[in-house]
């Protein structure tokens, strides 16, 4: 039997509380299997202690493992972006996380803001490497009337091609086999113009996928008013980032999201991560949903190799949802929805 | 009593047939006064005909007047991108039009796709003419798998400035005074930065304006869940276009909504428009919804001194729109509903 090495990135905030649910959930669905589970202590009280983020150490440490479990980073003593960008970003970035991968369901009973979401049950393939994250841009004349600021997004073939790929890959092993792609090309012509042309080669590759196109500023529209047109969806970074956050908000919101960081090729981990944040306002108090965590898992099994154990989460996290929805989603501790978890995987 | 001179655009598809009663709307509440009305054969005719999009002359035509009352442009037959880029965005650009005005309120009966839109009521102001619309970058090594397609965000202290300023004006002048920076500063940080900066400073100039910070992605989800929670919003040439589609979605579709291009200083006239395009699928049948562009004509009014006249239209709007939700919203023909603001405005 293989040893299967899981490193965990509890973070910050709720981070913490949801993580240590979702250990429990893996360890429970891999018992008899050599899982070894090592904790790294990454966020923003070993920032604030050292002054360190992600140190070469730390990430030659976390490489060596086969896949990443983070909770979440953030914290209101420290300036909004540093952890962000020198934590989580960088890990995306370094260890080519391309595919973020974000699903989007609605399960029935659910609380939503939309009169009608039933039926929404999508997939947003994020782009995760490129585009307006990759830092690149400057300014001139700083804090001056002649400031300049400048932020540019890089688009590469190599970079769209094989996220586009994947999407049609996804696309075509989903029941509907439809794919969206999500841009501005009548204003982000250059870009445009390489996500395009992608998608209409890769395209006659996959006769079976229905190809769509969307403004970016249409889908935002599309998403309150007829969700469940979409499927697959492929995107940039920076639209990507906007478009699973609305998702997640009209299918009942991102404290139920879960999120895949995946580099595909296994040259290094994935990285699996609630698509929440931190929620410094309510951390501490052990009431945080731990379901986007749990259903990271289930992402985090379900591209290891896990495929039945991640089949076993996704039905347990099926039935809590359906267990909230008859009877009117009691505020539960976060020790509470993970015993519940755990008791429907006995 | 002095001309008021204003070129009228109608554009191509439901432009032509919305702007028409638009321009009755403008006639009526303008009677006695001497206003002169030029059209200008802008669009896809024109184009096809013709190969021109937007000559020299046509801009120094239209720069000749006092302000510009603007159907819709775009057409099947047309590549996309073309005419936006060619005369809408060119306009705004060589306009100066800085200030997108985008005011998003939902009236009470009117069809939302979200459970709670009452009390919604706020006004984005998009900056019209830096970021990512200036149209910087390029690709090299085109149609090859060594393809880099870049686009450059352009943002500059002038600019910002400028359009920051006029959102405090507004939010100042409002009742509630609050406003909300809409970016990404933790990931733009270079732009980011640049916008923070000016929101601060110019703050404390108008001591009694709230000033609050939303990212993006959480603008996105504030919406669906949380509406009236903005009141001024200011933000960026993309995030503006992206904002400003899902508020008016949730108000009761961008059918509704109207938009002004201001240049407030002057130099050059401004720009109203619906926030509706073409619509090739409708055009033709006599049937689209002329409110948007009638509010398009309150706002036309309300930046050119008629500010009774405005607040007149903005009343009849407001009663059609009481009429609408006491009586089913029953499918009425654009002649129709341009009718009844003109019965309204008796
Ligand atoms: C925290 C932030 C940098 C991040 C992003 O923009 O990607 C977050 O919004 C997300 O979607 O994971
Ligand atoms: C047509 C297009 C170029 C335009 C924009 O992106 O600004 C439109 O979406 C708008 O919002 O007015």
């Amino acid at each position: 039997m293989s040893t299967f090495n899981v490193a965990v990135v509890p973070g910050d905030g709720i981070g913490v509380e949801v993580t240590a649910q979702a250990v429990r959930v893996l360890e429970k669905v891999l018992a008899g299997q050599d899982l070894q589970l090592t904790y790294f202590d990454l966020g923003a009280d070993r920032y604030l202690r050292t002054g360190e983020i992600l140190t070469d150490t730390d990430e030659e440490a976390l490489s060596k493992h086969q896949a990443i479990l983070l909770g979440a980073v953030g914290d209101p003593r420290v300036a909004p972006g540093i952890l962000e960008r020198g934590l989580l970003l960088k890990l995306r970035f370094d260890f080519d996380q391309y595919v973020n991968l974000r699903p989007s369901k609605y399960y029935a009973g659910v609380d939503s803001p939309l009169k009608a979401p039933e039926g929404t049950d999508m997939v947003v393939v994020r782009e995760g490497t490129e585009g307006l994250y990759v830092g690149n841009g400057g300014v001139i004349r700083v804090g001056t009337p002649g400031e300049i600021a400048t932020e540019v997004s890089m688009n590469t073939a190599l970079g769209v091609e094989r996220v586009v790929r994947y999407a049609f890959d996804l696309a075509e092993s989903r029941e509907r086999k439809k794919l969206t792609l999500v841009h501005k090309t009548n204003v982000l012509v250059h870009a445009g113009k390489l996500w395009q042309r992608y998608v209409n080669e890769i395209s006659a590759e996959y006769p079976r996928v229905e190809v769509d196109y969307s403004h970016i500023d249409a889908a935002t529209i599309y998403l309150v008013k007829d969700p469940q047109r979409f499927d697959v969806i492929v995107t940039d970074n920076l639209f990507g980032d906007i478009i699973t956050d609305e998702a997640g908000a009209i299918t009942g919101g991102i404290g139920l999201a879960a999120s895949a960081n995946l580099n595909p090729t296994g040259t290094f981990p994935s990285m699996f991560e609630p698509v929440h944040g931190s929620a410094p306002d309510i951390a501490g108090r052990g009431i945080a949903d731990p379901i986007a965590a749990i259903g990271s898992v289930e992402l985090l099994l379900a591209n290891n190799g896990y495929g039945e154990q991640a089949a076993r989460v996704g039905a347990a996290i099926e039935e809590d949802m359906k267990w909230r929805a008859s009877n009117g989603s009691p505020q539960r501790t976060t020790v509470e929805v993970g015993d519940a978890i755990l008791a429907l995987l006995d």
